[in-house]
């Protein structure tokens, strides 16, 4: 560092949100800006940073023992890096003409104004929690921060009861039957959707549905929760649908999240359709020169529809704080955005998903074929070969790959990257019927079960 | 199919050689054109057609317990297909001018010639097999055929000792150290290299040497065979090296194959460097519009280096064959090329490459940054998270990716796909780090591993 860098006095960057993308972002900024040039505050109002929420199912079920094993880097470890952390401090207010935002210490009440010349809005994302009776009543647990793990896990270790209720049944809902599932629980997942995993198209959901129910989890679909009943103490004893009642010992809502965005909104930043903030490429918020979003709290251009998105999802929060960082430290980055990649896993079914599903394609305007193959995740003659199930949307026309959903066992879920890597450099299927895909029969079919139904595709695509 | 496309009289496709790539061909003209319109002639010099010869050593070694699993369609089978399938009968030259092959009845020793209007070559390979002495004696084995597979597992039954030597510590040669250990015996692998794998860099190499060694397998490098003891029954007893001696009771040869393309040099048509035959992008022979190549007899086009290969592998030879039979069934399919991705395994040691290696980059001219990560296959706080190694190399300038290498365990090995499609499609490994993979904590770390290298590998191609 040359010392012509050093500014007269050193520029402030305010960081609101101690999870992935604001962290990611302090500690890039601060890897290009020693503090000389670069003061960094950054506010978090829980107790923890830098977690994997996404870990949460997993401590919940005990595959992960510690909680402290969900924290990838403490409060201490950040201030030792001069990040000047304020935890427990929630900011109240964004003074966008003024340049500061104003923080209460939650634990002393105190109010205060910090001024920045650069701004970080990682505010994430809070679990939908429908208003209806009973909702906030104890025993009821959202998943979203590691504050809500320990709760549930708490109020697990207070009940009796053996019964459990998920609300929802999507990737938190299945993980979190899961997880109640592996401590012995009996688990109710009640489902608003034709199939579990909407994320999915209802005939692959159907997939995971029997897979769950083999597992001796209760699945009830087109589930319309209208109320959570309490017992003399106070507690959850049940949960009520349009149809029928569940005796409830405990009660999980993975509805889904939505983009924690009130502070953008009351301060006249610009947000989507799906209530998250609106970028540019460079994660800067749109018309603001200063002021950077990323995580959970921003919608991302989705590259196949050419639309924008919710993805609350922890890759793209550290993707997002990397740009971020780079940029807000001087540098230069990009976000492109996302093909819609998820993985998942309900015991050993693997479910993965990327691009369009049939009825994305349909609200875009996009036309389409969809194929669905049967092949192994082995070569078939090699033990342990297991079927694997993948859906295949391409453009008609273009031939252009759309989309893949994968159920299967071992090997299905990160098979779905061959998709996210065609969909992001826009491939056709007929290109994909050639990929160089890595064969062994430990591995793969000779057709490894991707190329299968790239091939059918093609055919489906082809004129005639 | 209209009366009109029948000819006057029916066409005459001629295949020889029964494997995958010929009898794929074979499938798939057939499954376009009736036998009215085409008729179908295949000869095999062996036993056996349409076999897995990468699944040779999973038999050898126990995992696959039975032969005909390994055979994915018999004689009979093809023949039901309205395939005259000629099995045991070896076409002794090609005569391109009158259009006709001259083949042998290997058991009868009868000649006769059949002309054709199509012909597919599809020959495969044979193993190098150096010239010194003892080199044919009983008890020296290549593992090439089904044929070669079922001489050694006679072979072992027969001999009482448990000392086994394998030379050349390529794919196969490594997979074979993997069947003689699960089979029980002592096992010297010899390799000519710095290190085993030559197909990776000798650095990930070294990798392979370490776990081959945990294993128990006795791995020695710079080793230079000179010949072959037998002993007083003529078996062979020992492999003598420049340096040292070491005792065998059977030895396994796999040094690797050549393109076996003796009879197409005789018939003049036109061989690249690596004596394998010369195709256009519809597997045509170059020059000759009714004549196709495909499978292990002939070179194709590396895509990232722009010269010609030589690979023996099942999955390019079924694609091949795929390719040749819709265009001799009067349809239309290409194959672009390969960008040289392979995986295999020792025990639970995954191993992958794709793309260049730091020599072959240096020998097409290419200047380029290469870099070598740690990483876990899962999040490091999940149970069973392990270690992954992946090395990854950069054009300067372009910042294209160039190639990866992956050693690892659990999802190591399929991992390399994400490169072999970023490789197909020419990304930057700039663009390589927004991938959207798939993550979830029991199958990524929140940076996948190949993400973590394409980000080292940016900041190292990109302008300071």
């Amino acid at each position: 560092m040359s010392m012509s860098r050093v500014s007269p006095r050193a520029e402030r960057l305010v960081v609101i949100g101690g999870d992935a993308a604001g962290m990611s972002a302090a500690s890039q900024a601060r890897r290009l800006r020693g503090p000389d040039e670069l003061e960094i505050v950054a506010f978090e109002r829980g107790h923890f940073t830098s977690y994997s929420a996404c870990g949460i199912p997993y401590w919940v079920g005990g595959d992960v023992t510690e909680r402290d094993q969900l924290i990838a880097r403490t409060p201490g470890e950040h201030r030792e890096r001069a990040i000047d952390l304020r935890m427990r401090t929630e900011v109240t207010e964004i003074d966008i003409a003024g340049q500061r935002v104003r923080a209460r210490d939650l634990d002393r009440g105190a109010e205060s104004w910090t001024s920045y010349d650069k701004l970080v809005i990682a505010t994430g994302a809070r679990p939908v929690r429908p208003e209806m009776p009973g909702m906030d009543a104890p025993g009821v647990h959202g998943v979203q921060t590691l504050d809500d793990g320990q709760a549930l896990l708490d109020s697990l270790a207070r009940t009796r009861g053996r019964r459990a209720v998920v609300v929802g049944a999507g990737y938190i809902g299945v993980e979190m039957a899961e997880a109640l599932i592996n401590r012995g629980y009996g688990v109710t997942v009640l489902n608003r959707g034709k199939e579990p995993m909407s994320t999915l198209d209802p005939d692959m959901g159907r997939l995971v549905h029997r897979a769950m129910e083999g597992l001796g989890i209760t699945m009830v679909n087109d589930a319309e929760v209208t109320k959570v009943l309490t017992g003399d103490d106070g507690r959850v004893r049940a949960v009520v649908t349009e149809d029928a009642e569940y005796p409830a010992d405990v009660v999980v809502l993975g509805i889904g999240v939505r983009p924690e965005t009130s502070l953008a909104r009351a301060a006249g930043l610009p947000l989507g359709h799906h209530h998250g903030l609106l970028t540019d490429l460079a994660m800067r918020v749109r018309g603001h020169e200063n002021i950077w979003a990323g995580g959970d709290c921003v919608e991302v251009l989705d590259l196949v529809s050419g639309q924008e998105r919710h993805i609350a999802l922890g890759t793209h929060a550290n993707k997002h704080g990397q740009v971020i960082g780079t940029n807000a430290g001087g540098g230069y980055a990009t976000f492109p955005g996302v093909v819609g990649t998820a993985v998942s896993k309900v015991c050993d079914l693997e479910i993965a998903r990327t691009g369009l599903r049939e009825k994305d394609a349909h609200r875009v305007g996009l036309r389409f074929e969809a194929v669905t193959i049967e092949s192994t995740s082995r070569a078939g003659y090699y033990p342990g070969a297991s079927p694997m199930t993948v859906k295949m949307l391409a453009e008609r026309r273009t031939g252009r790959l759309l989309g893949v959903q994968i159920v299967g066992r071992e090997g299905a879920a990160k098979r779905v990257d061959i998709a996210a890597v065609a969909l992001t450099a826009g491939l056709t299927v007929e290109q994909m019927t050639a990929l160089d895909l890595g064969y062994a029969p430990p591995f793969s079919p000779v057709w490894d079960p991707v190329l299968v139904a790239a091939r059918k595709a093609a055919a489906k695509v082809r004129p005639a």
